[in-house]
């Protein structure tokens, strides 16, 4: 059984990121799971909307650093988690903004389909989270990111 | 008297993108220009919609990658026909796509303000213009973009 996306443990007044906030109505929603339980990497699977077009046919790349930003901060929250031995969620909670996004585009990414983001945190250390991921569509990786997260400051967290 | 847009000079079979599309009604629609005639920077000034958000009050960084992303295509466009010594539009019709996008995230940008990104290709070679860029909010610099774009390949251009 699945559990919880990463992003439903976030904190509610934390919850409204357009990427990735479960309470933003207008935004992508999306959602961030290890890839099965003690799983090394993590997976995004989203599907763009005929709209998230760059030229016809492909991906809008903006669209590709979106999902990468958000599915590593995901990704970040998570293995910070793990690193501390704590459950996810578990107070005091712990959040994670981005500092970095480096996207290489390796090739156009056809649209149409769903496209999965494996992410994997290469480095957990002090308040800083690096992660690395793919792109993938149809099996093929047609980008790469690299992101430096940091842990956010606990000011944020008051309501 | 304000020149049209450099993306009003992209072929419309290529002006769907979601992020500089002047044909895609769901996209954001930005526009670049140079910064007076001649100038050396390129600039568009964007005000994201409130849920355009990140963490409470301030902008969604993927959507700062996308204005960073577009502008600086647009901008590598711009300078290829100046390195040229062409008209903007004229045929063969230049168009970059993105083949590397970094932004790097100074401080959170506050949301509900104008923001202006500013870009200038500091290398035009061959088929690659390298375009450094800030997005800038309230005089403050709040992100810097770094993003090498490449000439389209021509058979795109065939309708």
């Amino acid at each position: 059984m699945a559990d919880k996306p990463f992003q439903h443990h976030y904190p509610d007044h934390l919850n409204h990121c357009y990427g990735c906030g479960r309470l933003n109505e207008h935004g992508l929603q999306i959602q961030s799971f290890w890839d099965g339980p003690g799983g090394e990497e993590a997976v995004c699977r989203f599907t763009p909307k005929p709209h998230h077009t760059a030229i016809p046919g492909f991906v809008y790349g903006g669209l590709l650093a979106s999902l990468v930003d958000c599915h590593s901060t995901g990704t970040a929250m998570a293995a910070a988690y793990r690193a501390e031995g704590r459950e996810m969620g578990s107070e005091p909670a712990l959040r994670f903004l981005t500092a970095s996004l480096k996207v290489d585009f390796k090739r156009p990414t056809p649209i149409g389909g769903e496209l999965e983001i494996r992410a994997r945190a290469v480095e957990v250390k002090g308040r800083k989270v690096v992660v690395e991921s793919r792109v993938i569509a149809g099996g093929e990786v047609c980008a790469t990111g690299l992101v430096v997260a940091v842990r956010a400051p606990e000011h944020l967290f008051k309501d």
